[in-house]
């Protein structure tokens, strides 16, 4: 057994899930809405069962789904991609998967920040890199120049950004973007920029992909999420953006990852990406109802939220708020004693210094089902 | 860009899938059944769609889908297994990389059979370690005992077995299976036991797994696919069973690499098998009746056909038709001039002494598609 593999735990939101269903807990810790999901795409996957083909598609993807994908990008960010460079993947975190297993070979040095999505550490060391971690500091997960240009070595290849970020919902300025940007050109690193968190923004801006920036359309692998953008996770639609040779090699990683991805939810993605702008409008217009209702509540019950702008998820600052226990303890015992399954934030670090204050709670749930939460919160702290 | 992807190729099936598109051809390439699917699944994921959730499942699978799997191995194949030794993957190609990034580190050699599905030399390499391929002979495919443990070194870790055979269709025989298992069980091997076409026998014999050999069952991951049980190959629903800490790591190598699968074909696969077993049989009627239609339609075409007994496939011996075309070259024409897409069978070898006088044929289709494909073929000769 790789050593990547051995001992390691299983990802706290699928352990989480499964302890809000063992102990009937409020699920705020895995991110996912409860909502109805847009009946559009549940009745054109639908359809696609009846009508179209049940068989293989492409391998990088249905060609409709790719040029919804280009259209999509077009009107939503400006930017303009021919289908070749939209690669299909079984989820954002196939995407993930087949990017670092392209770009990461034995020896070489990746860049992460922390926090991080679970999946980055191991898969940057199962594709035999090291990754080296630049520590964004709570609240503001501002990320620091100067520590970035110290992690850079001549044997860096690769920078893993996730802008929005999860687990803390803030969003990198223009000058932070630009920034890293300079870093990747000047000295020739390749960017996976998991942006799955695009669509789902609160401050009223629109999303610019790190891709935008100058020297970097050619050398970024852009991942993003149809489970993200429709609030649909357990779909498992994602794709990699990116440019000439690295997207065929992208394609070449996918073809022996999971070769193609679900076909029915394929017809029904691309037909969800060329929906009215209005479809995703209404349906983060209720997600950001459900955020101000979380916020107030918790703030009612005592918490202190984290400032953030985008993703599905809050931050309560434990040590803030006046609880001693440490977010594991916390999470731990929520889900138990208070009937809340929560996330805690220290499972997105690795190594020393880890904040150990901080826990996340996902909002995309129906009004009475976060009142509910926040009460037991109130009751158990 | 890992040397693995630099210049690799698409892979076979997809770009004769390509071509079949571009020239109007008769798709007898990658492997696929034309006919309608199981309505029941159609229905069961329609429902699932509309009336359960479409947010992540756990991880490693829906508790009903791994159960079903475990009724379903029992009641065809007398296997005893816990659901929590299935972890479904989106489809079998997933399965294949989890169990080869599992087992495979840096310096171990891994036994491949030629002819070999084309993902698993290049997810061998790109695991670190160095494919051993030993060939089997057409046209009969057996398993040669003494290469075998020719091949065994103190390096060797995993061996990897396709049976039934993609892409000659040919079956190991009990004491094949047995003489495998004793090198596995011998040399300390794992063996990745790929029976995705357990299902699709046509002589009347009930498949029987590697890992129901003595010693087999703590060191065996078996790999399946509802995508070949039922004919809905872009589902891409698959599994792998294993015991103990080896179904610990492969579940953790599956949270990294795709995390979970499409949720609402997981119900749609749960529900299909949990069906009776005269909807299989009559699906296998459909696809054994399919066989012999090309089979009969070859021969009038002066094809020399051979045996075999299992999956979608018909090997057509080009030498012995009396055509002096490699195989490339046939299928590379015949797709264009003939308006049939086949497969090369040189396309399943790496190395040297490759044989070039074989093309797979895929027979489940209509009829009349078959007899067309058979005429197409007659007249290009
Ligand atoms: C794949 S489970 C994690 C889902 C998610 O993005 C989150 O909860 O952070
Ligand atoms: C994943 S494409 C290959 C499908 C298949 O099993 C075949 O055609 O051999």
């Amino acid at each position: 057994i790789h050593p990547v593999y051995a001992n390691m735990e299983r990802t706290v939101f699928d352990r989480m899930s499964s302890l809000a269903r063992e102990h009937g807990a409020i699920n705020l810790g895995q991110g996912f809405p409860d909502g109805p999901p847009p009946q559009e795409l549940i009745e054109a996957a639908g359809r696609a069962l009846r009508d179209r083909s049940n068989q293989y598609p492409p391998g990088a993807g249905l060609q409709e789904l790719r040029e919804a994908i280009c259209g999509y990008y077009a009107r939503r960010q400006g930017l303009t991609l021919a289908p070749e460079q939209a690669i299909v993947t079984s989820g954002a975190t196939e995407a993930l998967a087949a990017a670092l297993f392209t770009l990461v070979s034995p020896g070489d040095e990746v860049i992460l920040f922390q926090p991080a999505y679970d999946a980055y550490a191991p898969l940057v060391r199962r594709a035999g890199g090291a990754p080296v971690s630049i520590a964004l500091s709570p609240p503001q997960f501002r990320y620091p120049a100067e520590a970035l240009a110290a992690a850079v070595t001549p044997k860096t290849r690769v920078l893993v950004l996730n802008d929005p970020l999860n687990p803390a919902g803030t969003v990198a300025s223009h000058e932070e973007l630009a920034a890293i940007a300079r870093t990747c050109a000047e000295h020739d690193l390749v960017a996976i920029s998991d942006e799955v968190w695009e669509e789902v923004r609160f401050d009223g801006t629109a999303h610019r992909s790190l891709m935008t920036f100058p020297g970097m359309a050619e050398r970024t692998v852009k991942i993003g999420s149809a489970g993200k953008i429709f609030g649909l996770t357990g779909w498992k639609i994602g794709w990699m953006i990116a440019e000439g040779l690295l997207a065929t090699a992208l394609s070449r990683a996918h073809q022996f990852l999971t070769f193609a991805s679900a076909v029915p939810l394929q017809w029904a993605v691309a037909e969800g990406l060329s929906l009215p702008g209005a479809v995703l409008e209404g349906q983060r217009a209720g997600w950001g109802a459900g955020r101000e209702r979380l916020k107030t509540g918790l703030a009612q019950a005592g918490f202190e939220v984290l400032p953030n702008a985008a993703t599905w998820f809050l931050t309560v600052d434990l040590a803030a708020s006046g609880i001693a226990l440490p977010d594991r303890a916390f999470s731990e015992r929520a889900v138990v004693e208070a009937g809340v399954a929560t996330v805690p934030v220290s499972a997105f670090y690795q190594g020393e210094n880890v904040p150990e204050h901080l826990v996340r709670l996902c909002f995309t749930k129906p009004d009475e089902v976060l009142d509910e939460a926040a009460g037991r919160l109130a009751r158990f702290r």
